[in-house]
């Protein structure tokens, strides 16, 4: 061979290994072992932002100055990562996605009508999760979620069914999809036949602290690790609630949950000991048969609750909650950093939340939401349900001239009634008559705008709390905005870019060495 | 050589290029000859997806159907961009940005108070622009806007004055920055002092249709080209009110002045075939000193007053004016995808505007919208005052029993008053005896929250509009929540990620190949 060649040859390679393309930063990793995807169920920019602006406050900085907000203990986990993207959110028939249909995107890469899990909009044709993908390639799957394990986002990781709605069927099927483990809530609306399914299937409930505790020490191969305590709808509380109320003593966080996990689904089959006899080829081989890693799915999912209510501070406490759950996957990955990929993003925003408010124009105070120390939903069972025994119905006296009922409302949420402008303090005595005399003094179509389905007295007590630390919102419902998506690891810039929420489905397949391409039928 | 050096050699190479790192995408790309810098003021994920809503509805179809959100006509250029990321705008010392402190934030890469322009937030030191430091690099420049040349968003390129209402100043500073084109709106409070440094700087003022069509045959070096016609505060008229009222008939849209820029920019120096006698190496060297390629910003800067009022159309209208420039620039990058990088983001959000409605849960009426066809604005000029001075002091009939009234109300934005809800036609009522009267029936701090400064009547026109198509409002300022950054071309994906929106001026200037860090004092 001659000299001229062989520099034609270099220039070739050379060439041909300078063509700069998008996918080329992570050209030559291999696909993680393991792969976490996080989901804060109505969480988009504004609750972030939100909840960053809280924490800087809460941690005795200034929401309101840089350099406070800008430093790292008081920014989210989630938006330190090095990617970074935004996926849009309608689904099928909806510009405002359902948690199902959505769930349905990113679970499965396929779009479907609000309502429906793991199924085609027809309803006719079920459709294959990246869980379900990652059981089969061998890996270990766990699923958690703040909420119930059978609410739509959690099952749409192994579940298909034409109704979010058909808890008990979801139930059957998440007794038959072999995970490993499952974490969090309870499985909701159960009943004799369901809990004979799970025992059929080997599952052990665990629900009790030591018993959880105990999964680190001996870890039980196909479990139900319960929280010790929930809330409403066989969801965990709000974390807002967990440090205030007395029952909540032994509730777990989201992070302590993503812990237990972690060690369940790392931890080495029991039998593997037999095989450790040396360093021969064939016994690595088989370890590593043994050992494909795991595929965990966490949700924050009272996140998507409490902006439903309009109630800012149980939404940011369940934000740092999840947040928290996103800091135990990445002390795992930074032991493990080649083999490890964390995703981490929303299913679509929840209450139309907004990071200012007409009443408050460029000021922000969220000095003022440090007051509140109770969810709506607790204040509601805790509080209001004694209250309206004794101040409702042939009892009621205006708020106005109510102590008792100003009293709660700066005890529980730090609203001072005497220091609220006169239009506030109109709102609040309306509401306040109308939750406790259930009138309606006002039009239909007023209280849709003013209460929906929610308490008049709660939900304008946080209305007007968060329109004081400038927070606003348009909603009861979801809204259709685009979402952040945020990722670090094994191939995490895939994630860069603007998407449709079913590419992220079609991304981690790819990620993991999935060869079908999704949507995949079953 | 020997032969097994040649390999070794090989070997080297190829490991050396195909080490997989963040940057490598972009390696061996050297800057881009041409930079267009696109800046939507008060526009986020929101805006963006409304106008997306907006625009599939507009085309004939359905906003609530993915297939149709979907389809590429119904996108956004900018949202088609393959890089994308995800900007904090708060500033020095408020979570709610001002556009100037922004503007200085993504110029200089420098975070600075409310209303400071290229200064610290001390007001005591000045910094350069990234268009500033491409003039010194020996790029062409030019900055357009819709609104005012000196407003504080264009300011910030070539500008450093302690106040956005130093127009005067701002204005001088124009005159001295050496660029190249100016063009949009005009010099805004301009007086003699000014139009005498724009001339001893050489500039000439271009103000007609034909004028500025004979940029492209006849390029003017030193240029500014304002909008034949112009709407209020020295701004060119909203998008919507061009096709439909008669005085804009000689309107350029945002879109055609970008193209006459690229031409005027691109234009080679007059002399420049003088040096054309061969091919000779000194020639080649001397024609590429000349042509250093240029620096564009461009500016749609109505999308945030628009914001403000709570107008929705108004804003969408201008949205699309705004994405027709990226476009533009889209078309002169697929001629020089090698040269070019575009950049497209906002500064804040405005208005707290939501893809969602308390009244319109998960439905979404875009379709409503298609009736309005003129801005707040230009209904105040043309409409309302005519009607006032019938109607209004002691005229004052009530809007349920005005007939003429209601029917402005149809004409202009499509909405019926009989088809309305009770509680609407009530809030409809209230303004609009405020308007037409001046009285105050409500308090002042209930008024803050309906009204702020707009004009009541058209403020709850679009109100209720807006949130029949089931678009929301909280605020007529500016609010905090992150906002997205788009790219295509030369380095782009140094945009993909979460980051400040000072990064933004420091990735700019790093991809320009400045080797200064920012912010650069002067």
């Amino acid at each position: 061979m001659k000299f001229g060649t062989q520099k034609t040859l270099i220039l070739i390679v050379a060439l041909l290994l300078a063509v700069p393309t998008a996918a080329s930063a992570n050209r030559g990793q291999k696909s993680p072992k393991y792969v976490f995807f996080f989901l804060g169920d109505g969480m988009s920019a504004t609750q972030i932002q939100a909840t960053e602006a809280y924490l800087t406050t809460f941690n005795g900085g200034d929401a309101t100055v840089a350099t406070d907000l800008a430093q790292s203990g008081n920014r989210l986990n989630m938006t330190q990562m090095p990617a970074a993207g935004m996926q849009m959110t309608y689904d099928s028939f909806a510009l405002m996605t359902d948690s199902a249909s959505s769930a349905t995107a990113f679970s499965c890469g396929l779009k479907t009508q609000s309502g429906t899990i793991g199924m085609d909009a027809a309803k006719t044709m079920n459709f294959k999760s990246v869980a379900q993908l990652a059981k089969e390639q061998g890996k270990k799957v766990g699923v958690i979620s703040s909420v119930s394990l059978n609410h739509a986002t959690p099952a749409a990781m192994y579940a298909q069914v034409p109704s979010r709605n058909d808890y008990k069927d979801i139930a059957l099927q998440a007794a038959l999809s072999g995970y490993d483990f499952f974490g969090g809530g309870a499985f909701h609306k159960t009943d004799e036949e369901t809990d004979a399914a799970f025992e059929a299937a080997g599952y052990t409930i665990v629900n009790t602290f030591d018993g959880i505790m105990d999964l680190y020490e001996n870890p039980i191969d196909k479990v139900i690790a319960s929280n010790p305590v929930l809330q409403d709808s066989n969801a965990m509380p709000y974390a807002i609630d967990t440090s205030n109320v007395d029952r909540f003593a032994d509730n777990l966080t989201l992070a302590e949950i993503t812990d237990v996990a972690i060690s369940v689904l790392s931890a080495q089959p029991k039998q593997q000991s037999e095989w450790h006899w040396g360093w021969h080829p064939w016994t690595k081989r088989k370890q590593h048969k043994q050992d494909n890693g795991f595929f965990l799915f966490v949700e924050g999912g009272k996140i998507d609750w409490a902006g439903h209510a309009n109630d800012a501070m149980a939404n940011i406490g369940d934000m740092l909650d999840f947040d928290d759950a996103v800091g135990v996957a990445l002390d795992f990955y930074n032991q493990y950093p080649d083999d490890t990929l964390i995703v981490v993003t929303g299913d679509h925003e929840t209450g139309g939340m907004t990071i200012g408010h007409a009443t408050t124009g460029y000021s922000a105070h969220y000095e003022t939401l440090l007051g509140q120390n109770m969810s709506f939903t607790e204040f509601g069972i805790s509080v209001l349900s004694a209250h309206k025994a004794e101040f409702g119905g042939a009892n009621f006296t205006s708020l106005e001239s109510n102590s008792v009922a100003q009293d709660i409302m700066l005890a529980y949420f730090g609203l001072d009634y005497s220091t609220l402008n006169g239009y506030q303090q109109e709102k609040l005595n309306d509401a306040y008559q109308k939750s406790m005399t259930g009138a309606n003094g006002n039009s239909t179509d007023e209280n849709k705008w003013l209460y929906a389905g929610y308490d008049p007295f709660t939900v304008t007590i946080t209305h007007v709390l968060n329109e004081n630390a400038s927070i606003g919102w348009t909603s009861y419902s979801h809204t259709g905005v685009p979402v952040p998506l945020f990722a670090t690891g094994v191939k995490a810039d895939a994630f860069n870019g603007f998407y449709d929420n079913t590419d992220i489905a079609k991304k981690i397949a790819s990620i993991m060495g999935i060869r079908q391409q999704l949507p995949i039928a079953e």
